[in-house]
């Protein structure tokens, strides 16, 4: 395949307020760079919309500040069409984190190369990717799920609680889930394995929760904090475990109610709540992680789901529909920048 | 002394909405029963008013509801002044949970004993009592406060907040307290060694905060929750960990904005938060902390700070005063019930 002399790709023009608008991103067309020795091209098959993105453009505390004009940072996964890199062959799948651009130069870590025996760019993408991975540190390294236990699980259809949520089944929870509207709790039991699944959007959530609990929830996997975190909390056993995992109420609209959490039934109940970075465990968990997970794929025990968006100038809107409580859209969302 | 026919004492006469309202508690005169065998008669020199007493009367699930016309159950220290027990001798000082009445005819645990040769009744209302061991509990035994480090203590002059912060000034922690009006941000500094005091009513609190936290904080010894948990999180270290021993923002107010807090820094800081309650330490623990305090209390290195209430007809109003933002009060409030 012959390296293009240019990449389209998308860029911070305006620093969103709270929520994306557009106009904050816009698609530029910029000269590639020929690899120099130890690099490679790339050329990216799909690439990844997460929440955590909204934080860097907006430049939240805790995360890195993108500037104007940057290309937006993003998991993708691609091809190598030209390697100056010895260890590194034309055509290898590799995992970068070269962003919503359809080309890139980089150099590739050996963590990057991502073997197309354990699965394709999709796989790659969600389950086998920082999603997938992440859903295994939170429930298996932090939450330490234990067989017969009662596990809660929101944000159950997203990208990493849909992983939480078939791996808490796997190692033999009871799962409920927690997602909003009927086509989400639909897909978290037909589609997912959940043994429940409630809707946060219905009045009588509370009442539902509560039901859906039964005898009490051992471990919650907490993806979106906030008010889902007090009601979570109210059904929690004494002496459970919050996994602090994301906090998605609150990335888009900090300042809005519900997305502060009240604690009180932490302190009478002894929860414990802990706040991972998956990439901390990397070093030691990483390999291993995805050899698991990669054999569950194979199995036919965990499902990778994703909705796709086609083309490249469709990643805003991807991204938008993350924080879009009335999105129709399951799973890992995606967007693909060239067959493959 | 002769044990009297009657005792007074307040009871619920109606269940307080949110916050507490003139009639819901009032004062009653009631039959004092003859002490049975193994019984004593108990006359109450002092009694405690604590914010857990709001959600008791309120009905708050996780706390013992009050039935309508029940006595309000406190923490009351008194003298024995008749005894059906062999092993409690008349003139013995006991702490026992009889309640906000004058006096009680009750039985007496060993570790109801108050011996009078580690505190009088001032000392065993607070920091001998509940207040003093959960703050204990919550610095060394669930918040391993350690010499060097910066502990942040939320409520920093109330009864449990008072002794915290003196525990971890004993520890040979830098400690950084918040409080509300700059009678309570100096009696901090002042009266109890905080190293600084942040006001939160100030509207520069956030960089006030930190700057007091200076490198950042290591421990967060919270009584409040809600936005100043917020707030706090934003001055907390990577890897900190935050002992939630209440959440008194929103005991009188739960669906207050300021309730609930945003834990999106505890996930991108990997925070441990840890709630806790003190009595599930006291088999193992309360003999050997109480040996502690009063060591430390004989040494001048801890104060039993206390605001005294005279006659038990104003218990409510001094419960009121745990609620109150302007109140002028500090330390363990207290309403004396009899001289002694």
């Amino acid at each position: 395949m012959t390296v293009p002399s240019d990449a389209d790709m998308i860029v911070l023009s305006r620093r969103p307020a709270s929520s994306l608008r557009a106009g904050d991103l816009t698609l530029e067309r910029r000269p590639l760079r020929a690899p120099g020795p130890g690099e490679v091209v790339v050329r990216n098959v799909v690439t990844s919309v997460d929440p955590y993105q909204l934080q860097m453009l907006r430049g939240s505390p805790g995360h890195t500040s993108l500037a104007i004009g940057d290309a937006v940072p993003a998991n993708s996964v691609g091809t190598v069409i030209a390697s100056k890199d010895p260890n590194v062959s034309v055509g290898s799948q590799v995992l970068t984190y070269t962003g919503w651009q359809t080309y890139a130069t980089t150099t590739i870590a050996p963590a990057e190369i991502a073997d197309a025996r354990l699965g394709g760019a999709l796989d790659w993408i969600g389950v086998l990717g920082t999603p997938g991975v992440t859903a295994y540190i939170g429930m298996h390294d932090i939450g330490r799920v234990r067989s017969g236990s009662t596990v809660l699980v929101s944000a159950a259809t997203g990208a990493v609680g849909g992983v939480a949520v078939q791996l808490a089944k796997v190692a033999g929870a009871r799962v409920v889930a927690i997602a909003g509207g009927s086509h989400r709790t639909d897909h978290a039991v037909e589609g997912l394995g959940a043994d429940a699944a409630v809707d946060y959007r219905d009045p009588a959530f509370p009442e539902l929760l509560e039901r859906a609990a039964g005898d009490g929830i051992d471990m919650f996997f907490d993806n979106v904090g906030g008010r889902q975190l007090t009601r979570a909390l109210a059904v929690l056993k004494d002496h459970a475990s919050v996994v602090l995992c994301g906090s998605i109420s609150s990335y888009a609209r900090p300042e809005a109610p519900d997305a502060g959490a009240d604690l009180t039934a932490a302190v009478t109940k002894r929860i414990t709540l802990r706040g991972y970075v998956a990439s901390d465990h990397y070093a030691q968990r990483l390999l291993p992680i995805r050899a698991e997970l990669a054999a569950l794929l194979r199995a036919g025990r965990l499902r990778a789901v994703v909705s796709e968006f086609e083309g490249i100038e469709r990643a805003p809107q991807a991204l938008g529909t993350l924080f879009d409580r009335a999105s129709p859209y399951v799973g890992k969302r995606v967007v693909r920048l060239a067959e493959g």
